[in-house]
């Protein structure tokens, strides 16, 4: 019998907001994906004509519209990829792994399961985009070994509150901080990243948490056209990064084209694929 | 013959953005009020549980659901209203109108088209969140007598580039200029509005560009209960005025009762209705 992604993502909502950690998180997260993957193999793939250089996408084909775009050279359909990054996610250790290899398995899982959302549930954004917190969420968990938070205490003498975050890790005295917004895809909205990280450094110090945000894609797809373009502002980010906070690290699954030249530029933009992440965890905490 | 208010509404997004100062602008906009409030006469109106100590609403009825929240003592169902008060406007001459009244004339203005649309366009945001656009900018525009821009140009040694940005006004030489976000309802998003100070503070230097930014109300209605909320983070506006930026009024045409408690505490945030503006111009800019 063929297993509905959606049940399994149901039973993750349940539990993981009380234990992002939890090793049966990564289980159910695996469900989805292979379930995902499995409705997705007897589709139609529909070639899209992309306007961004050196990358080539499809979608997948629903009843009405097509899937958002899939990235070829990142997307692997077998599930058996995930299992296998799942067991050395287990202990943690990532010798004859590729970064290339990483990226390609969390690209599949998020964009997996996010196609199949588009076909089955049209016009349903808020699935995918809490499945790829999900994701994101649990894996950088898991990497640091500690669970996040999404409020911190503000002490500020007149006021005694608390204030909203993405999720913050704490790593314990004199270690760094972590700040991680988790988002499909950013556009305009993106100015949020750089005031939360402002605010957090005017409010504990700054250096005191390393934002270091995670996000799918900035691809958007034509549906009369069947055109992909990807969707980037290089000159506002510089600003942002100049005029409102640092940011540490902006972690691609599929690294937007414009944005990977923000790493040779001033103001410094370390924009990298995300499979760095699993790689360079220790230097970033020097 | 009933006028429909959306073929005046066409008119009115041909030339807009060319000159917002535009005195044909008022006229258009006087034609959508008038429509729409006619159309809406003949409506039945629901009352709503108000949860928000001291206010009333109701809502209009339309087919399936019924309109957004409309504040019973801000109504003022006369088209008249609206005529008086474009004729004070072109003298730019308020002696003899109150306040009170200019608030109710313009929160009437907005709210009538915005519950015209959602009854004859369900789940069109776009349009009213546009036409709220073109009232207040108009407004602002005309009162101040200089038409806005929408991009600045950035000189920052290795780049050279333009800045997209809300409507932002250029008084001329030694004299302050405006920077004017114009929202609908603010919610989480709030945080763009500071952040966008912060890069006009960076960028051309703190105190060049007062921030007032215009909103209409933060109700939230909910069609089942048929329950009026107001969401409101208040706390969250302390921290942001304090860690990214300085806004120098938040104007509301709708005014919640927990941001008007801001005006008595550290740190000051001027919450105002937006009627304060017609009268304070001279004073703010000194």
């Amino acid at each position: 019998m063929m297993k509905n992604p959606l049940d399994s993502y149901s039973k993750l909502q349940k539990g993981f907001s009380k234990d992002v950690l939890n090793e049966d998180n990564r289980i159910l997260i695996g469900e989805c994906v292979r379930a995902a993957l499995k409705n997705l193999k007897d589709r139609d793939r529909i070639d899209l004509r992309s306007l961004v250089p050196q990358k080539e996408y499809f979608a997948f084909s629903g009843k009405k519209k097509f899937s958002r775009a899939v990235n070829k050279a990142l997307f692997l359909e077998s599930p058996k990829e995930w299992d296998d990054f799942s067991d050395v996610l287990g202990k943690n250790q990532f010798k004859g792994f590729s970064i290339e290899r990483i990226i390609k398995i969390i690209y599949s899982a998020a964009i997996s399961f996010c196609c199949y959302v588009d076909i089955h549930k049209e016009g349903d954004q808020k699935t995918p985009g809490t499945f790829f917190e999900y994701l994101i969420g649990h894996l950088f968990a898991w990497r640091l070994g500690v669970n996040p938070t999404t409020r911190l205490p503000v002490l500020n003498i007149d006021m005694e509150t608390t204030l909203p975050t993405d999720f913050v890790f704490n790593l314990g005295k004199d270690k760094p901080k972590f700040h991680l917004p988790i988002k499909i895809s950013t556009r305009e909205r993106v100015i949020q990243v750089w005031a939360h990280q402002r605010v957090l450094d005017g409010v504990y110090g700054t250096g005191r948490f390393l934002g270091t945000p995670v996000i799918l894609t900035e691809t958007k797809t034509d549906q009369r056209k069947k055109e992909v373009i990807e969707i980037c502002l290089p000159d506002q980010w510089r600003i942002y990064q100049m005029h409102i906070a640092q940011l540490k690290r902006i972690y691609y699954l599929d690294v937007p084209v414009s944005y990977n030249k923000l790493n040779f530029v001033f103001p410094r933009l370390n924009v990298k694929s995300f499979g760095h992440f699993f790689f360079e965890l220790n230097s970033l905490m020097k």
